[in-house]
Formats: C-alpha cells, structure tokens, sequence
C-alpha cells in the first residue's frame, strides 16, 4: 500500500504539511496518491539514523550485506503486480519494459551480492616488512578500500526501478558499507514508496542496523540541497538533467568539506558511420536506428542524438531509409508533461536552426504526453559553427551531419563535450584508416561501440557508465556494473597494525580467499 | 647550469621581462641565480606542445615509457655534485637529506618503471561475448584504465626533488601515459631546472615527443591560475598549503569542463598515546617524538602536530620527558625567511591561547631563519572550544592535549578535521578496548599507524597518503606510491571491438601477460 509517508529508517513519517501528488501521463490526470514532502527536521532525522547505522554496518562481512542485497531483490519481487501497476501508471511507460526493468533492477542486486561474495575489489595491498632493510627498516603496510559514510542518492525519472531508489546507486553504495538516503523522483514516489517498504523489510529480515536506508518525499529542489550541505552525508549519486548534476555539483564543491558528486547526466552519443558501412550496409543500420532513437520514446542517456557522415550518395540513401524507416513508427507516451514540453520546446528550437532540413517528423495528431519523433540533417560547416545544435533533445530526436570530408568529421568530434558513449559503423580495416576519428571519439566517450547501438547497458564488471564532463561529473567511475561500488570508498593504510585487530582482508591468512597485491605480485595465497 | 630559462618542451625559453632570484636561508642572502617568469605565449606554447605530444605519447607501451623514467632517474644522478649544492642552496637543508632525497626521487622513478613492466594496473577487465543468452545477447565488452591528458605539476617547498619537479606527481603522470608541465616553486626554481634539463635529455635519449614535458617559472600565482584554466590542461597535482590547495581546486571545478586537482595539503597528524604506551614506555615515546617534531625542522606534511593522552600522572611524565628531551635540540634553518616568518607567527598565536602552558621552547639566539622549536599543553575541554588550536603550525612544534577520559579523548577526535595520518601508542589489547577512539582516528585519517611515529612516508603500493578534506582534496586517492599513477587515468569500455584494434592489454592472447579480470575471475591466462 502506497501511504504517501516518508521511511526515516523503518519509520513511517508524515510531519510536514507540503504535500504533492505524482502523475499518470497516459491518463494525463493526477494518480490517487498524495505525497507528505519531507521536513528539516525528518531530512536531519535519516541522516543521523544513517550517520549511527554507519558505525555498525561499515563493518559487516561482504557475506552479510550480500544477504541483504539478494533480500531486497527478493522483496521487491513479492511486492508483486501491485509494483508494476505503480510504475505502469507513474511513468507511462508500458507493463514489459516495467516487468524488464524490475528484472535487470534484482539482477544488479543479486550481481553485487555475488561482487561482495567474491570480496577481491576491496583492493588488498600488503608490502611486508623488511626490519633488516639497508639503510631504513621497512615496516609493514596494507591498504585495502573502506567506506565513506552516508550517501545521498537522486533517482532518476527515466528509470524508476534500475537507477532510482534500489538502482545502481544505492545497490553500490550498500555494498561499499554506506547507508543509503534516498530523495524519492517527484515523478514516482509511489513507485518509490513501494520499493522501499520492500528495502525496509529486507533489512529487517537481515538484521541490518536501522538507519541503513531512508527514502525522503520532495517535489522541489529543497530536501536534495539540504541533504548534500549535510555534514554527515560524505557522498551523492545523481542520475538526470545537466543543470540539476552540476547544481548538486557545485554545491557540494562548496561546502566546508567538500565531498563527491557522481552525476550521470547525459549525452548526445554520436554515431559514425563510416563509409562501408553506408556502401554495404546502410539500410540494415538505418532501421536499426530509427529503433534505438524511438526506444523508450527516446528517454535514454545513450539515445543515439548525432550522426556523423562523409558526403556521398551512400549517406543520402541511408539518410532517405532512416527518414522512411522511422516517420511511420507510432510515438509513445512520455513520463511527463513537463518532460513532454521540454522535449517539444527543444525539437522546436534546433529545428529553426540555420541550414537545417527535415528528415523525418511524425505529425499525425497524438494523445496528449505523446513524443512525435523527428530527425533532421544539416552540413558539417554549420554544424561546427552552432553550438546549439550540440544540445541535448531529451526524446526520440536526432540530428544527422553530412561532413564535407574525414577531416571535417574530426573537427566536429573534437568539438563535443564529453559523452557517455560513441559508436563507430564499418569495418576492422576503417578502424585503422580513419585512425584519426576514431582516437579523437575515443577521446571524448566513457564507452566506445562497433557495428552496434548505444542504447542497452549491459550490467557487468567491464562496464563504463560515465563519460568526460558534462555526460558525467566523475569519468573516472561509472554508475553502472560491480566498479560502481567504487565511487563510495576511499583507500585505507594500517602500519605496523596488530595482525589480530586487521580486517579479514588485510590478514595474513588470507580467510576471505580473495585476490591480493602481496609484495607487488598478484595472488589469492596466504602470507 | 642554470639559465634561469623556461623550458617549453625542449626549448629554453625566456620571453618575459620579470624576474625574480632564488634564495639562500642559510646566508640570509640571495642566490646568484636569476629567474625568467613565464608569459602567457610561453604556458600556452608548453600546454600546446603537451597536447600534441599526449596524441603519440599515450599509446607509448608500457616498457617504452619505463625506459623513459630509468632515464630520468640516470640523468638526475648524471648531474651529480652541482645538483646537490643547487638544492642545499636553495633549501638550507642540510646535503645528506639532499642525497637521501636525491636517491628516493631516483627510487621513485625506478618503482614507477617496475609498475609499468608489471603492466596489470591498468586494471584490464574482459566480459566475453555470449552470443546466445537469453532473452537477450550479451555483446564482448572490455575495459581497461587510459590516460587523461596533459597535467599541471605544482612542487613543493619542503621536496625540491621527491614532491617536486621530477617528483611523485610529475613521475605518476608520465607512468600514467600523459604529459607533464611543472609550475616551478619559486624557492627552489634553480634546482628544478637542473632536474628540468634532466629530464629533457631523457626525453631525447629515449625517443619520447617534444612537450612531454616542460618546466615554467613563476614567482606569484599567475602562472599556475593560467595553468590551471587552460582548456587543454585534463588535471592538477599540488603539494602544499590548505589556502594554496584549495584555492586552485576551486578554481578547477569553476572551469566550464571541471577537472580533478589532487592537492596533498598536509596536517596536525594526531597521535593517541594510550595508558600502557605512557606507564610502560613513556620515556621511549618521549625521547622518539622529540626527534619526530624536530625533523627537517619540522617541516613534513606529516609531521606530529598533536599528541592526545587521557590525564594521568604517566601522562604528566611523558610530558616532562618530552619537553625535557626536545628543548636542548639543536634547531635548524627553514626553508625561506617567509616559511619561517610564517612559523613564527603561527607559534605566536597558539602559544597565546588560552588555557595553554610551555612545556618546551627553545630560547637562546638563533641564526636568522632557524626554527626554535616549541611544545604546549593544554586541557581537552580547552581544545575541544577552541579551533584556533586545531590549525597546523608548519615547523618544529606540538601539542599536548590532555584530556579527562577517553570519552573526552574520542570527543577530540571528532572535532578533527581530515588528516593524512593518525597514530595510536599503546598495545594490541587495547587497540579492542578503545575501539571507539581507534574507529573515530581512522575515520579521519588516510594511513593509521601503531606504535611509530608518523614522519617517513615509504613508497610502495600499500601507501596511502592523502586523506580526507582538508588533508587532501581527494583521499580516494594517493600521492605517494604507484597507485598514484590512477589519478591520471579514467576507464575506457570497447563494446564488441575488433581484435586486432584493440589495445594490448585487452586482447584475447594477453601479450602483456597481465593479470585481468576475466568473466569475473582474476587470471593472468589466456582467452
């Protein structure tokens, strides 16, 4: 039952008197639920539950918070059709990608679990001493990864299972050791709700302090600064919007101790297709494209937003096949009439931009929410000379550039932001002949495709979800896959430590069987 | 010998018309040595020609680059005896520190090489294809660690080799894979040309691009504001004062594409003596600490700032002792007459403080520039309310806080900012039965010690130095140690990439023989 309450710790809370109702954008009405926004004083409640829950869960097994991570994905599960209808209504987006997306939410719980299981990323450094060493001692030193307290998560509206309030960053954050306080998206608290009550009684059923988890109700930018100015929350995870990532950003930057903010938030993810892959197969990539850019009516981080082409009657045919393959798709319903706008107001305003041509616009009447597709084409010159057109459209939108040579293909990549990804179309031998685009995309992306669409993020160690600024505050983490744990600890050295008083990890038995770096050599061997 | 020119990669420059001379503290007198300061042409000259050296020297492999830092370490030996007059010049200190850090700035590069042959650091993580899971393929992902690009090295006053131009940061770097420009400290600006041309004439030697490396002077902070905020320039390394630190971290994140600045800003270095280290050898600690205040007159950002005992009559002797011991050492000379005005001036105001008492301080006439060591004590109920004495005095001086129980003495430690280290003086027993004030250190601190003394940084991989704010900007991070090459790095995923186009480290038949991360298993195997 969704209650509207906030879960400072296991507690229910309803102090405040702000209230908000989330959204069903298919209905284009209200849903039934009202949302208690939460207060200063609840903020400062479930940080100092989290603050306490810290001293005790920091130091639980990898075996135990394994547990508790494999309970909520089981939780979660129970809580049955009542979740998927939540999500279905919250977010308008149909009941396969919400079952789908529930599936690869348990998943990325069950793969930390197994990550901590396994309990080798905590990174175990030993360099014994070596007392008769010339012309100093050398003492002993190990070093391992250690939890840096509570963590302040933003969901994001997109995904309101996979990156929101069990996504990858709490399911990372629990199993560095840090406790979780989530500011619940505006746009599914209910779907937020539920998820949590199912977090909730995971801890519970596993014996996890309380405090290790609390989910705050906001509809407004208040409850997410007081949370990262709060002197016990030491980190954030934020998926969304640049202007939102940077805000939260520099905020943090400028608090007395800084602390930091892995902000995910997107990208226009160019796409090269060099000229094989036009020649031999450009109507086979035009379809798969207009695919990826429709998908999820174009609300993804890695929506395929740029294509880049050299000049030739190639691209015009795959421009002329990707126009045709998508105009007739039927749009689908947004998460938002706010997100809606954004979209239409965006569309609008690189549509107007000088030396721009229609590819492909949908333009039958839709139901109200509806994204209609459009895609356009302009010249590589005015390309580089408007920044605008860089922009990201937050919807199915993507814009294909004809450049006048390779040459100018590579001014224009050198011209983008960082990325989350890019993707190069054509063969192993273009590779090495257009060497010099591929270095300058490799350059700017945190993932990098052949023959294959950005969309679809594979949950998996060799993963990398974030890309240089702005696609993500921190490249040199990623927000999805088992590293992601990595964003929420900080190295520890012990010298000279009793062997007695040293984490399991650090011992001299080796009793967790993990992998380590012993006197510069790598293995799992017992000192 | 020394120009007093630039060196925008191999080319000695000297372009600008201010000047500004080094320092003898010890003669109280100028060097004979003149400094051209940097233009704007000659840093951005140096920022482009580490551009376009980055294009050729990222891919460099690993064994290529080692050659290039064994290089480094010959050529700075090569300079022999000049080099050494040069730093003990420029520094007043004495010439068998300026040997003895001659030869870890030598066994630094050397370790870097090691790390580079070794090769796994690039932390090579493989997903293979599976081409027929269900309900969905899962395409061959890899990803390993590359580098960033150009970075701006700020040395250290009290490190004019080992934190310095050829130091920790500017050796990680070019590990790392990216180009290096030093900010020359104006102290020591005659030594790190020496070092400068050093390292040009291994750059030549061993094929390396012009702009690898270059060498700025610069007597006041535009320089190094200028660095800073060049767009080209991908990340900073700095050691020294917390306004100097913090200030260019500010400066950084304020940029349009924010960039990391891994400032290492040094410490109070707390230090718990626990009864049994006080009844059982108090006198021992007395007479070591006394030594570890006083080294290199004080002036390491580790050196012990604050001892903390609970009251007792074994506390009241450690203290006698300590003062007893300390107070008929021999003071030395500082760095610069600033240093050493800034000392005095530090000492002045925490010795005014109230509720403090001398327990040790050094009186008789002194040369100009020598530091007169100085010990207070004080209650913890004083020093819990009074921040003033929380602050870092950079010399030879401590406090002694005595605190009414362990209670009390927890409380101080949560009242600490971030420090680079702590220590604990006592035995294994009591390690357990003061866990809360051991728990309350090591949250604060990047490397806990027991039983030592916190002076002496070993370079190796289980060293952790940094820790959190304001000890450093980034204690995910290490300045000291091979880790400290991942500061320059990010990860790069290649989604289903030809085999013959990938790197090295990533490719099935592991030329490198590295030790990988595999479907998930740790191997050093073949695929």
């Amino acid at each position: 039952m969704i209650t509207g309450k906030n879960y400072i710790g296991k507690e229910l809370s309803s102090k405040g008197s702000n209230t908000y109702t989330t959204f069903n954008p298919k209905l284009n009405s209200d849903t039934e639920w009202t949302f208690h926004e939460a207060t200063k004083e609840e903020i400062d409640a479930a940080v100092n539950k989290a603050y306490e829950a810290f001293k005790v869960y920091k130091s639980f097994s990898g075996e135990k918070k394994a547990e508790f991570l494999i309970a909520i994905a089981e939780e979660i599960e129970a809580l049955g059709d009542p979740l998927i209808e939540a999500y279905t209504k919250e977010s308008g987006l149909p009941e396969g990608r919400a079952k789908g997306e529930r599936g690869r939410t348990m998943g990325q719980l069950r793969a930390f679990a197994t990550f901590l299981k396994e309990g080798s990323w905590v990174e175990a450094t030993i360099d014994t001493a070596q007392p008769d060493r010339e012309p100093m001692p050398k003492t002993d030193l190990r070093k391992m990864l250690l939890p840096i307290g509570p963590i302040a998560v933003f969901g994001a509206s997109n995904f309101p299972f996979a990156f929101s309030t069990a996504g990858g960053d709490t399911a990372s954050a629990l199993a560095a050791g840090c406790p979780v306080i989530v500011k619940s998206h505006p746009m599914h608290s209910g779907t937020g709700e539920l998820i949590s009550s199912a977090i909730i009684k995971a801890a519970e059923r596993t014996g996890m302090p309380d405090g290790v988890f609390s989910n705050l109700n906001s509809s407004g930018i208040e409850v997410g600064q007081q949370l990262v100015l709060h002197p016990k929350v030491k980190g954030v995870g934020f998926t969304g919007s640049a202007k939102g990532g940077t805000a939260l950003y520099k905020l943090a930057n400028d608090r007395k101790e800084p602390i930091p903010v892995f902000a995910e938030m997107g990208s226009i993810n160019p796409v090269v297709a060099l000229p094989s892959a036009l020649t031999d197969k450009g109507s086979d990539w035009a379809k798969q494209y207009a695919g990826s850019i429709m998908l999820g009516a174009g609300q993804f981080c890695t929506n395929p937003g740029l294509i880049l082409g050299i000049k030739s009657t190639s691209l015009d045919s795959f421009i002329a096949t990707l126009g045709a393959e998508i105009e007739p798709l039927e749009p689908t319903c947004m998460l938002h009439p706010n997100i809606h706008k954004n979209y239409e107001k965006g569309k609008q305003e690189l549509s107007g931009q000088g030396g721009t041509n229609v590819v492909a616009a949908y333009e039958s009447d839709v139901a109200p929410n509806v994204a209609q597709q459009k895609v356009l084409t302009v010249n590589g010159s005015n390309f580089l000379k408007n920044p605008k057109l860089h922009q990201e459209v937050f919807g199915p939108f993507s814009i294909v550039v004809r450049c006048a040579d390779a040459a100018e293909l590579e001014q224009v990549l050198n011209k983008l932001e960082g990325q989350l990804t890019g993707t190069i179309l054509g063969n192993a031998e273009e590779i090495k002949k257009y060497d010099k685009i591929v270095d300058a995309l490799q350059g700017r992306v945190g993932r990098i495709i052949f023959n294959g669409v950005p969309t679809g993020v594979e949950v998996c160690p060799s993963m990398q979800h974030g890309g240089p600024f702005p696609a993500s505050t921190d490249s040199r983490f990623t927000s999805v896959g088992t590293s992601a744990a990595k964003r929420w600890v900080r190295p520890v050295a012990f010298q000279n430590w009793p062997a007695a008083a040293l984490p399991d990890a650090l011992k001299d038995e080796n009793p967790l069987g993990i992998s380590r770096l012993v006197d510069g050599k790598h293995t799992d061997a017992k000192i």
